[in-house]
């Protein structure tokens, strides 16, 4: 590695991009929320790198929301990055996250509605397709921004709409846990990479081609009846989710 | 939902682009691989959607390579999916993930070589930053395709360059099961999505633009010990990882 002021890239073992990503965070730390970037000619020259590949590490920057890039204008850096950090093997809401950490998390945009199930969703609940369904949607928002979209599908059986209490904040989960009959015990989810896409995006406040975590998890009830079909879309800049992994023997 | 043969999409809990995937899913269930859709106009038609959220969807379904769009001359079905469904708790290679299935996993691009630990990899690995590692990178293929690229780094203490056996075939996991000492025990594991890129994207036989599930984990031997740090990169078309979460009292 080149000693000096200017931050030189060596090929190690990672691709191009994303070692000028890091140079991108190392420079981050000296820099205030709202400072502007170095112009991309003198940045990509300081990096040693060619500015496709920083153009890269930019776009790669904004789609984490770490920085904002205005047309004409320059690129500025948007302040540290907020994150909840959760072994996912636990069940819990955003909130319960959120709250762990400090965060106060809030609920726009709440829509609850009653529904017939699809046939897809009613397989999953193990109901007839077109039972009735309570749904319930809405955007948690911490500090400001929002951080994940959440979808509850939940047989009306077990909540219908007028079930849910005043003041209802929007997670169905603590509801079902504070809950004794059925209460809530544990869920089977599936976690999938995905972009936003347009409507997406324009809920979450990110651009349509962000990539969101998508965790879609049957909740299940302690006798092992599902409760609750969840689908919870992650802003991954808010999110550090991590795992035990154990060998089976 | 209106009966009759054109499906016809009644707005549901999701996205519109993600229900007319679902409808383009259930059109892929008559087709055979190689066959061409019916041109995007008719298409979006007989879906009873707008051309734009057609061509979310069709963007959407190439990126999972379940289709190939040409341009001028078509959009095509690639065949079934092939997954690799996994508990994420249990701590297994690609190689015998893929074996389960009854799958043959190979490895191209196979490159090993010795090195100095990054800050970051030595910090993760307990390491002096630039002691010696090993550094493997290969391209798992199944079918012929390319469905994760995994990059492990290994103190040299703990495998050298040249401890890797004859015919080794990239598993560098499957290689510290099998040691006695120190023995492949658990992994901590960290989950994010991102964006395949350039590089990345070109190794997989992927668009730059795909989303990938980054699994960044460090293995620990029986005692505790870092032996191995694992960024591996799925291609999700391939793999459907699972999870039981159990609520904490």
């Amino acid at each position: 590695m080149r000693q000096g002021r200017g931050m030189k890239i060596k090929p190690d073992n990672r691709p191009l991009y994303q070692q000028a990503e890091e140079a991108l965070n190392q420079l981050m730390k000296g820099l205030s929320p709202g400072d502007k970037f170095p112009p991309e000619p003198a940045l990509a020259r300081s990096l040693g790198i060619s500015r496709a590949t920083l153009r890269e590490a930019l776009r790669n920057l904004e789609e984490k929301q770490v920085i904002t890039r205005r047309q004409g204008v320059g690129t500025f850096y948007n302040g540290p990055r907020v994150t909840i950090d959760s072994g996912l093997e636990t069940l819990a809401s955003v909130d319960a996250l959120a709250q762990r950490q400090g965060l106060h998390c809030t609920t726009t945009g709440l829509e609850v509605s009653g529904g017939a199930a699809s046939a897809d969703d009613a397989a999953t609940l193990g109901l007839t397709p077109g039972a009735p369904v309570t749904i319930v949607r809405r955007v948690k928002v911490a500090d400001g921004r929002p951080i994940a979209y959440l979808v509850d599908v939940v047989p009306q059986s077990v909540l219908a709409p007028t079930d849910l209490p005043q003041g209802f904040d929007g997670s169905v989960l603590d509801l079902l846990i504070a809950r004794r009959d059925p209460a809530a015990s544990h869920a089977a989810a599936d976690i999938t990479p995905v972009k936003a896409g347009k409507e997406l995006g324009a809920r979450l406040q990110v651009p349509a081609s962000t990539v969101l975590l998508l965790l879609e998890e049957t909740i299940y009830s302690r006798d092992g009846v599902p409760v609750d079909l969840c689908r919870s879309y992650f802003v991954p800049q808010f999110f550090q989710f991590h795992l035990l992994r154990r060998i089976a023997f």
